[in-house]
């Protein structure tokens, strides 16, 4: 732990806050007034929401521990570290697109960011059964800036190589994604739980060594592949809308991986959203809301795409597919367009189906399908679920289309697995 | 470049080796009195043949700029620095696989290592039409080893991440091998050259844009994937032998990348020294020499699976495919390793096409070609390198034995391109 870190609680954070200039005056007043209030509802951070009378902001500090799981599963406070550098590069590739960072206290492991206000985190939306306009478009664009511009398709080699030995020091927090993500799923690991009467689907699982090897190969590149930053845990709790406003928040799992990751975990989310809406509501407005969702993913696919083949053709500035090659040489370079993107859809389909077991299966659920409170109707849907993402995780390599993601939902939720 | 670094001459040499008790003790007598030899034939470094009454060392010393193009190409010192740290972890996981070091001077740049003799550079070797006992079992095994026992199969990840930051430092050499290896044989670029009479070949593979595609495929995946510490230039001329003795020299080149990558840079110097063997001798003798190269290839695949799949039942104690999933669960994991193989080896045969082009086509030609003085005789033959090159790139998928690498290589063997 770094010398001199303390937690904050709501009274200690009256007298810190007060005494950083760019702080207090944002909040304007007397300290002794402001409202503060502790609103952490991760697994990870403290989150107080300070509001003045002359505004209102977050401050988020990490605790040297898994919140969710006690001070027995120690974790650094240098993922604060990581969060914040994270941030400025987002922000950076795609302006707008997080918080804006008013103080970072590298030592307290703690940022002071925007507050984010009417925003409510998508999740909780989904689970209303709200929609929120524009959100593929951010979504997509996000996730094709922050891949394209953080790889050396479009960074100096130097520069990135740099940047990966620094992110290389975040190693305690990739760890957890390592295990909990991509090993855990698939046998019986201390932590993990899964909903009573899914056994026969998990079983299914846990014997399905095809399976179990491309989920390890997926592993393989994802703990050795360092083509771009990634968000690393871009999940519908991730994200935070209004009605018609999507910011991206959380970067602390923020790692170089593969290019496909950020997109993949996110689809999963969606879909994970789309299987448990029926034990949400029913009728029109349950089909009404699981068509919104396979549409927001087929438009995050199409965005993607498009984004992604707009700065291929105006930022290709980096070493790699140089228009040296192509274009210079009269010679189109749009199949090696293709190509990058076939093998990054193929990692975001596996990352995906992988996010989709680790859910149900790992540590850490989601409460797209643990607010369902009858475990007699969420295993079924759970179970739609992870038959899907395995499908996924096997047949990776085929193209991604939207129509064929919508389709393969669409079948998974007919069915009955239990 | 470092406070007080000189490069040495035979002058100079002689006091600055003779304050150092280590080196001093091993050469034994008045420093006035040693040999003193410059032999540096590479491109990079000075390298001197130090001789005592008790016996001779090398003193390798980095030049801050290519030597092979002069001072108006800088290159960082520091590479000395990896080369060192490069020889010990070889000599960890391949014991006496590289030469022992006696002294390590980080701000001289300079290595005082062991001399090998009556070794001789492989590449002249096989000019020659030497034999080498022990070769393929040498290699296959020194590629498997420090592959896996640098891999996150082996290593506990955040010593491997560590060590990812650590040798991400060395940027200006990867960033040679990215230029001159991956992208500059496919288009005119300033420092290249290539024999008299190849310009079909030379337009026929410039002119197409699926190998230039695959090219950078791999180029992204070198300089992305940082599966294990590769020796990074493990070609012929960085091979010392005996008639039944090897060494691998010179690991400069060190960076984190494929796990096949050395393997496949390694088997193109074979070939082309298969290719290049009509240009050193005829008859008999060459169909000889001919066939122990493609018996040496094969056995170098066999070797390095055999050793690959010990340490993978041995020493599989890094988190990617635990036994956790697999044996502990009584399930076989050879499926998973048959799968890292074939990734592996598509890996390795990319890399061997890539390497077959560049030494043709980009900046630092092979002597094996190089030595044969009548480009009308060189330039058929390097026109079948080249074409087995595009073939292997191309089809690198393709599941890679010993007996399709012979037919490949045969079958071009008897081709005339030009």
């Amino acid at each position: 732990m770094k010398e001199g870190y303390e937690a904050l609680n709501e009274d200690t954070l009256r007298g810190r806050m007060g005494a950083i200039a760019a702080v207090a005056d944002r909040l304007g007043g007397d300290p002794a007034d402001w409202q503060v209030k502790e609103v952490g509802d991760g697994n990870l951070n403290l989150v107080f929401i300070v509001g003045g009378p002359a505004g209102s902001l977050i401050v988020k500090q990490a605790l040297p521990y898994v919140r969710l799981v006690g001070d027995s599963w120690p974790l650094p406070l240098y993922r604060a570290f990581y969060e914040y550098q994270a941030l400025t590069r987002q922000a950076a590739r795609d302006p707008g697109s997080v918080p804006a960072i008013h103080h970072f206290d590298e030592a307290q492991a703690l940022i002071v960011m925007e507050y984010l206000s009417p925003h409510v985190i998508l999740r909780q939306k989904l689970i209303r059964g709200e929609r929120v306009d524009g959100l593929a478009d951010f979504l997509g664009k996000f996730c094709a800036r922050t891949a394209f511009r953080g790889s050396e398709l479009s960074m100096a080699s130097a520069e990135k190589k740099a940047d990966v030995a620094l992110f290389c020091g975040n190693v305690a927090i990739p760890a957890i994604t390592e295990a909990l993500v991509f090993t855990d799923p698939y046998y019986a690991a201390d932590m993990n739980n899964h909903t009573e009467g899914l056994d026969p689907v998990v079983e299914k699982l846990r014997n399905d060594v095809a399976l179990k090897v491309e989920a390890q190969r997926m592993l393989q590149g994802f703990a050795s592949n360092t083509e771009t930053m990634l968000h690393g845990d871009l999940h519908t709790g991730s994200l935070m809308c209004t009605d018609a406003e999507t910011k991206a928040i959380d970067p602390e799992f923020a790692q170089y991986g593969p290019m496909g990751f950020d997109t993949g975990m996110l689809i999963a989310n969606l879909l994970m959203s789309f299987f448990s809406q029926p034990g949400h509501r029913s009728g029109a407005e349950m089909t009404g809301m699981q068509d919104w969702i396979l549409g927001v993913i087929g438009d995050i696919c199409r965005v993607f795409d498009a984004e992604f083949r707009h700065l291929w053709v105006t930022e290709r500035t980096g070493m790699l597919y140089p228009k040296a090659l192509f274009e210079d040489q009269g010679h189109d370079s749009a199949p090696a367009c293709d190509r990058v993107l076939r093998d990054l859809w193929a990692d975001a389909m596996g990352a995906c189906g992988i996010e989709m077991h680790r859910r149900c299966l790992s540590l850490a659920h989601n409460a797209d399908f643990e607010a369902i409170s009858d475990p007699a109707l969420r295993a079924p849907l759970e179970a739609r679920n992870l038959m899907m993402g395995r499908e996924l995780v096997l047949n990776r390599f085929d193209p991604t289309t939207p129509a064929r993601i919508a389709e393969i939902a669409r079948r998974h939720n007919e069915e009955d697995f239990l």
